[in-house]
């Protein structure tokens, strides 16, 4: 239908007379951003973001000898993947081979498809599950990125310890890595220039973008407004909204200003509503994933949650304050802990993880030093007995004592009534001081949904789901890979291996004139 | 940014030399279709629907004056509405007085939120609630709908009975009321019309819709273009697109074309894309409503469910056909359970619903002549044999009665060790032949995602979250207030009270000139 359409106003379009004679063939025509009578300067490809996958596309497209530039609307380059944690799902590696750990690109499917309640697009997952070894691969020969030999670690869903880890334990080890390769091919990454809107025109090819060079973040209005001409195409790799609380709380109303967040500032909702309004089909936006467990004292992930999870979740309770009742089944996934505390939150109750001092040995066994370093911060606090604990915290004494004896209970039959929780084999009845607790504000972290994408990392229309002309898009701002929950390491493998093919297919557009 | 996008282009638009002239005006202005030469009619008031909702805004913009049309694309009027329960939650009702029960608007909204997960936009749910006593009272003294007077029904999910019951026991003692009203008011809805496209100007405004006449369900290309200006408003009350495979299977892989519906054939994608292409804020568009425990041998609900959920899910199992092992607690939600049998499905694994005599007695006993009329039409099978079943079924038997003897264990200890499912003290072990068996294939319900739209029914601006100047939405259509779990007979409340507010509040509307 479009396509009729489009020809159709192509038919037309050259007579403008007959554009204004209206009729079908006019007012069945795309939607069309004017042209800017000229380009400011020209690229055959123009890449939004500077993350894993905007940086992967713009070394393809160098490498198959397009002109490449690369935009990033904040001060520094690299979003939220310069602060990743730097591990990347790879089913077969040597790392793994080494610890003769069977695996394998489909194991690592199923997991996702699992954890991923079925809400993950198949091919697409099996594809870059496919991919990861050689795209490893790659970013060791291609990028000399350096990564751990002697392990692999293990993230909640995987099935086997399959996460490569970066010598440097950061994202920045990949990114930098990245910048270092663009540089050699002749391309620095532009920061503070901000995209304004994506330039589709009325034959419907998306033919370059406005921006505003020298932007300062938050500032709509800042900078100087130029035209770029994206010849071939334009590659959407701008990552999630995590950080935008007014966007974020359409799709889901949990996830209030009452949350933090693990996004640098510049995780904001501007191209997602940009390519939205050009006609991308957006799918499953309001899937934004929460980590469940971590401190509102502590910027990012920070070290609060290995005593929330490690301690309190296994061998303690998780409460709120008003009743001092337990309010989720403490090892329940993350996304049914997350919700049940945020929703708990925005009722204007709060949550807090509680373990007494044998719940707290085994930490201090698997991470010695850390208990003291969590109490230096105070993300941890300690009490000599409940009724001070729950005086200090402000939590209801006798709900608490209840919840205790519940939990006790659970830990001498085996079975937790309420909840049916795993009970801990090496879990030991409640009640030895001294006392620690941690507070508990559930932080966004990441948005699986995005741009619906082919298997070639074209941006797909609302219209018919046929590729945009001219468009692609890879990594955060992408949906349909993860599902329902996406799964540690694996955001790293979909960015590099989906910014890479977008980046190749982009290069071999045809060039518009 | 829009706004001023807006003014500068009317600015520009003005002297035309200055659009081509291009720069930041002319490119920032907003995407725009060609008007048309000429409107072959107009009205003050467009709605797209035949509906609840379309309906009830048609009546009110009416009422205020406005000249209104209301467009459907069938043959017949009516949508899902007119197949629907005709259930209506009303929190207060006489009904529910004269059975002395307990019932708030707040109550009802706590309800819709604890099964929305948190999804539900909380402003609009409890303004739903409390219109829905005022709401309902108008569908008696405005339409004369004939209610049940001596009980009201509960659905799941609601803490009270609180559905109000139509005499005639569907949703058509409601729309034909409608309709009637309608007609006295001087307006007939028109069939076979289809909405192909909606018209928004270069301001911004919607100014009007192109339509097929004549049009003939699924064929895009049948029937006559026409133009029909709008000069006050339009209104989308498209309904969902739960029979449309491929745009629901994009939303929800899970959704495949293995699944039924209980959807009429024309709840499709068009209206959807096209609401998306001209710069709605969609929202929660993967959230689709799916009914558990319908056999696919029978049409819509089915009388199957009744033996799924009242004999086999509280005194028999739910097992799968390869290894005849229970695969979720069977009296999880709707979600959890629809899920798990799709996930199983789409692997071409299929799920039955197994009971013994004992297990269905109960059912004899609130069902008098039920159970006969499920055998008469095949939708439930009785065997003399466990055995006999497992082979007429292809059900791996050795597991199947492992399962039962689980289940069995479970019934002696009060407890279920694999999934902690609720032991109704009523149970028995099972073991008492006949045996009996119902196929589990989920069926497509209800979209509970849609239109951002805000308190007055604007449809909203994905650019900026403004209201689309002239463009309302309700019903199915819109998204936000159920979350993730509709509740039964809130879409009804959802549909009459927001249909109103968008029928008022389009004839409010300045006509454009």
């Amino acid at each position: 239908m479009t396509d009729i359409s489009r020809r159709n106003w192509l038919k037309t379009a050259a007579v403008s007379s007959t554009l204004m004679a209206g009729g079908i063939t006019a007012a069945s025509a795309k939607a069309v951003d004017p042209m800017p009578s000229k380009w400011d300067e020209t690229f055959d490809v123009v890449v939004i973001g500077s993350g894993f996958a905007g940086l992967a596309a713009a070394i393809e497209a160098r490498l198959a000898g397009a002109s490449v530039c690369v935009l990033e609307k904040m001060r520094t380059i690299g979003g939220n993947s310069i602060i990743n944690g730097g591990i990347m799902g790879v089913p077969g590696s040597p790392m793994q081979k080494r610890e003769g750990l069977e695996d394998s690109p489909e194991l690592m499917a199923e997991d996702m498809f699992r954890e991923g309640g079925g809400l993950n697009h198949r091919e697409k997952v099996l594809h870059m599950c496919k991919q990861a070894l050689p795209t490893w691969e790659w970013t060791v020969k291609e990028l000399g990125v350096e990564w751990v030999q002697e392990r692999v670690a293990q993230e909640g869903g995987h099935s086997v310890p399959r996460c490569a880890i970066t010598k440097n334990g950061s994202g920045s080890g990949i990114v930098l890595k990245e910048v270092e390769k663009l540089k050699s091919l002749g391309v620095v990454p532009r920061t503070r220039v901000f995209m304004e809107k994506i330039i589709r025109d009325a034959d419907g090819r998306v033919k370059g973008v406005q921006v505003r060079e020298g932007y300062k973040f938050p500032d709509a209005k800042s900078g100087k407004v130029k035209f770029i001409a994206a010849k071939r195409a334009v590659v959407l790799a701008h990552g999630g909204f995590g950080a935008d609380v007014k966007f974020r709380s359409i799709q889901d109303p949990k996830l209030t200003e009452k949350l933090g967040t693990t996004c640098q500032p510049g995780a904001t909702s501007e191209a997602w509503r940009e390519s939205a309004r050009i006609g991308c089909h957006m799918i499953q936006t309001d899937w934004i994933q929460c980590a469940p467990w971590t401190a509102p004292s502590e910027k990012g992930m920070g070290i609060a949650l290995f005593f929330a999870q490690g301690a309190a979740a296994m061998f303690g309770v998780w409460v709120e304050d008003k009743n001092g009742t337990r309010f989720v089944d403490e090892l329940a996934n993350r996304k049914v802990r997350a919700d049940a505390i945020m929703n708990l939150l925005n009722q204007g109750v709060h949550c807090y993880a509680v373990a007494d001092a044998k719940g707290v040995e085994p930490m201090g066994v698997s991470r010695p030093g850390l208990l003291e370093k969590m109490l230096e911060r105070k993300c941890v606090r300690r009490y000599d007995t409940l009724e001070a604990l729950a005086a200090g915290e402000k939590i209801n004494l006798e709900g608490l004592k209840k919840s205790i004896a519940e939990w006790n209970d659970a830990v001498k039959t085996g079975h937790d009534k309420h909840y049916n929780r795993y009970v801990n084999k090496k879990a030991v009845p409640m009640g030895t001081g001294p006392w620690y607790v941690s507070t508990m504000v559930p932080k966004v972290h990441h948005c699986m949904g995005g741009i619906y994408t082919d298997m070639h990392a074209h941006a797909l229309d609302i219209v018919n789901d046929e590729p945009i002309p001219g468009l692609y898009a890879a990594g955060e701002a992408s949906g349909g890979v993860h599902g329902a929950v996406r799964l540690g390491s694996c955001a790293v493998t979909d960015c590099i291996v989906y910014g890479r093919i977008a980046g190749q297919n982009a290069a071999k557009e045809t060039p518009w004139s």
